[in-house]
């Protein structure tokens, strides 16, 4: 990060503006007085030893905050300035080291350079001014600061709230493994979200993934593996990003999920955090639409929901009141006039839930489908939905997933109310296949884990 | 399509509402008026024979207007009424087996069963009210009722206008081939599209595409190549999807288009239509933000677009204006600081145009770089965008790729402006390459296929 305006003043007026609850001493050499506030000329003059130093200085002026801090043992350090190693110039690559040494010898812990540091709604600590404080579960590491700021403006369109999320750029004294280690005990964090480019200590960040994941689960963007894109990496946090076959095995032997986008990780995070446990990858897609239908069934494959076709029995009770005629009874169903009729539409839930083929049901409908033409509100829809659950009828996950084949300018305001009305609800049924296999195949790897194949007495 | 509202009432009311110019002859055995038009009890005793016929009975009663079409010796029948072998009926199979013998024996040309027919702009043919009467140069020839009102709904966000769109369904006399062999010849249309569950004489459909699509580009979405997409397919136009290798021959032997939605549809449609040629894949990227570059970097890649590194030659004239700090002066660059200040945009636009390893600039910008925070206009960037191309400097396609990092409401208004303005822009750099990468491909198809390799005398 090194855009204009990311200066000392402003992570005070940030810290003030959320309520920060403690302390707060800017210092500088030459002022006396900012936002109210004492100034002091150096941290070693500074009433109090503070439990953290945030440095926004010229990266030339780095090494002798540096210095200051060490003499005053200050605990945590974090540097925003840029200008290091990232440049791959030998001038910042000179002065990295410079820096290394001086928090080894000082026995600084350093989050940085090169990044933004904490955003921690709990404590009010905010990491810009774009973002809310929205307090919650999920912890997310992040080596890009644009990235930690991409997944706290996704957090409030999913529902999902944050316990830490942490952007530690260059990685001088403190890494991915550092922070991850921390948040598997922080009591705070349910999901643990990670962004690398790179990890110097691969190992020691492989034992804590797969030790942490069964846990909590641990959701992973591990970027850089093309050639453009690992080009990219090198130059923007001096990172190796390794090859493609060895984080292939990382994934595979860890079984911490793997996304390709905040949006993606936000998808995943809502999933874990809403249902109670991953549920199976047997679908079954409540759509309306003949083409579409197929478009869905294939869009299901290509992202590996498996569609199971409904069992004789249930075709026969779904029978009653739905015709056969158009894929009414194949999987995908083709069911529109039974999405915009409750009473139907819980009845078929509820005949849905009763079929032990099926994990999990998949309402595909369109977000126009509560414009004025069908008068309903997705309140009143899921009201219907909830008081079937409620009455023992359904117990498997119901997800809706919005039917993006036509344009709508309401799809983003559509998803928000149904997540705020607690449902789960993704932006598309490639959107929704994809976050319910990656969360499937997470349960699938713990049970897998907690029963191994084969033979083994020490289990 | 056998959701309620398809009546022959429908179809009437369309057709004056658009104000369609020809003689309109509502036909009902009971009316005697219906919307200011005198009825006929049938067929036969019109005035004049129609030149076409729009059926929307119930199925049972299809035959019966059949033998008085072809008694009557009229030339087109659509017939919209589904309920034949869609069904998976043997009542609905011995009906369309029993429609098809009458328009055998009357040489009949029929449309449809189970289909929503035409929808011809300059003709004032209307398919649905929800969508516009845009005239344009791009056909689409589709299976579905369902994905032909998609693609007309995306075309004026895409700037997309349409000659010709036949929805054919179940495909009794009128199959893909024949649309296909019509629009080949037709003046009115640059870009055939279509969408394919089945084809009943998959030899002929192949040579007619090889044939046209050198001519005029054939971008087709096969659907039903998977299990459940294939089972889908199956029961709503009674099609044998076929097997995914035959399909993957016939797109790289045909060389057309491959795309998997409408919306991918309108994208490659509106790239074909604006580049004079087909651009090559070697692309440069100008984007904003660290994480965000490697993704980019990494997207680019997937999709199959090249990011080759700058040349010395065009990194040193760069290097002028753009700080190599933070991948300034990597492929894809972070130049933040560039994108939104115009001189050095146009100076930098005409150094990356004179690299002869680059095909193709591509634009990766926020939509939000056009808040009130930028104060500038979409109008106002393109505008000098434009004055560079027109002075001469840039002689190379500069297109727009907005970055779907962080939500943003005004993300679809944004592109409507870019694409009324006259430039080529996209919601996301994954959906900007892909669709180059597509265009590219054929265009070297194109070229491949005019020199061809090895020694052939006759070529």
């Amino acid at each position: 990060m090194n855009a204009p305006g990311f200066t000392g003043m402003r992570f005070l007026r940030l810290l003030q503006d959320t309520g920060f609850e403690g302390n707060l001493y800017p210092v500088h050499p030459k002022a006396d007085e900012i936002n109210g506030l004492t100034v002091y000329p150096s941290v070693s003059e500074l009433p109090e030893i503070p439990d953290l130093v945030i440095v926004a200085t010229q990266a030339a002026a780095v090494p002798k905050v540096l210095e200051d801090c060490a003499a005053t043992q200050v605990p945590n350090v974090h540097v925003c300035s840029a200008g290091f190693s990232e440049t791959g110039e030998a001038e910042g690559r000179i002065l990295e080291d410079e820096i290394r040494q001086i928090a080894a010898r000082g026995g600084l812990r350093v989050i940085g350079p090169n990044c933004m540091g904490f955003h921690v709604p709990s404590a009010r600590i905010k990491m810009f001014e774009e973002v809310e404080l929205l307090d919650g579960p999920v912890a997310f590491v992040s080596q890009s600061g644009g990235h930690a700021m991409s997944l706290l403006m996704h957090g409030p369109d999913f529902g999902v709230g944050f316990s830490k999320v942490i952007s530690y750029g260059n990685a001088l004294t403190l890494d991915a493994p550092d922070f991850l280690e921390y948040l598997a005990g922080d009591s705070a964090t349910r999901v643990i979200c990670m962004y690398l480019e790179g990890v110097r200590d691969g190992r020691r960040l492989f034992d804590l993934v797969r030790r942490t994941n069964p846990v909590k689960p641990v959701v992973i963007w591990k970027s850089g593996l093309t050639e453009s894109g690992g080009r990219a990496a090198a130059s923007h946090t001096g990172s190796l990003a390794g090859k493609r076959q060895v984080w292939e095995a990382f994934f595979a032997q860890t079984g911490s999920i793997r996304v390709e986008s905040t949006r993606e990780m936000a998808e995943v995070a809502m999933t874990l955090l809403h249902a109670k446990r991953p549920p199976g990858r047997r679908a079954v897609v409540l759509s309306g639409g003949g083409g579409n239908n197929v478009a869905t069934g294939d869009i299901c494959a290509e992202e590996g929901l498996e569609l199971p076709p409904l069992s004789p029995r249930t075709r026969e009770a779904l029978r009653e009141f739905v015709s056969p005629v158009n894929q009414g009874l194949t999987n995908p169903m083709d069911v529109a006039g039974v999405l915009t009729y409750q009473p139907l539409l819980r009845r078929a839930l509820a005949i849905l839930a009763a079929d032990e083929l099926i994990d999990v049901i998949v309402i595909h409908m369109a977000p126009g489908l509560f414009d004025e033409r069908f008068a309903g509100s997705v309140a009143e829809f899921l009201a219907g939905i909830s008081e079937t659950s409620r009455e023992g009828r359904v117990s498997k996950p119901v997800v809706i997933a919005l039917d993006d084949a036509y344009p709508h300018d309401g799809t983003r305001e559509c998803l928000r109310e149904f997540r705020q009305a607690g449902a789960l609800a993704y932006a598309s049924i490639r959107r929704a296949s994809r976050a319910l296999r990656r969360v499937s195949d997470y349960g699938e790897f713990l049970a897998e884990a907690a029963d191994p194949p084969g033979p083994d007495p020490s289990a």
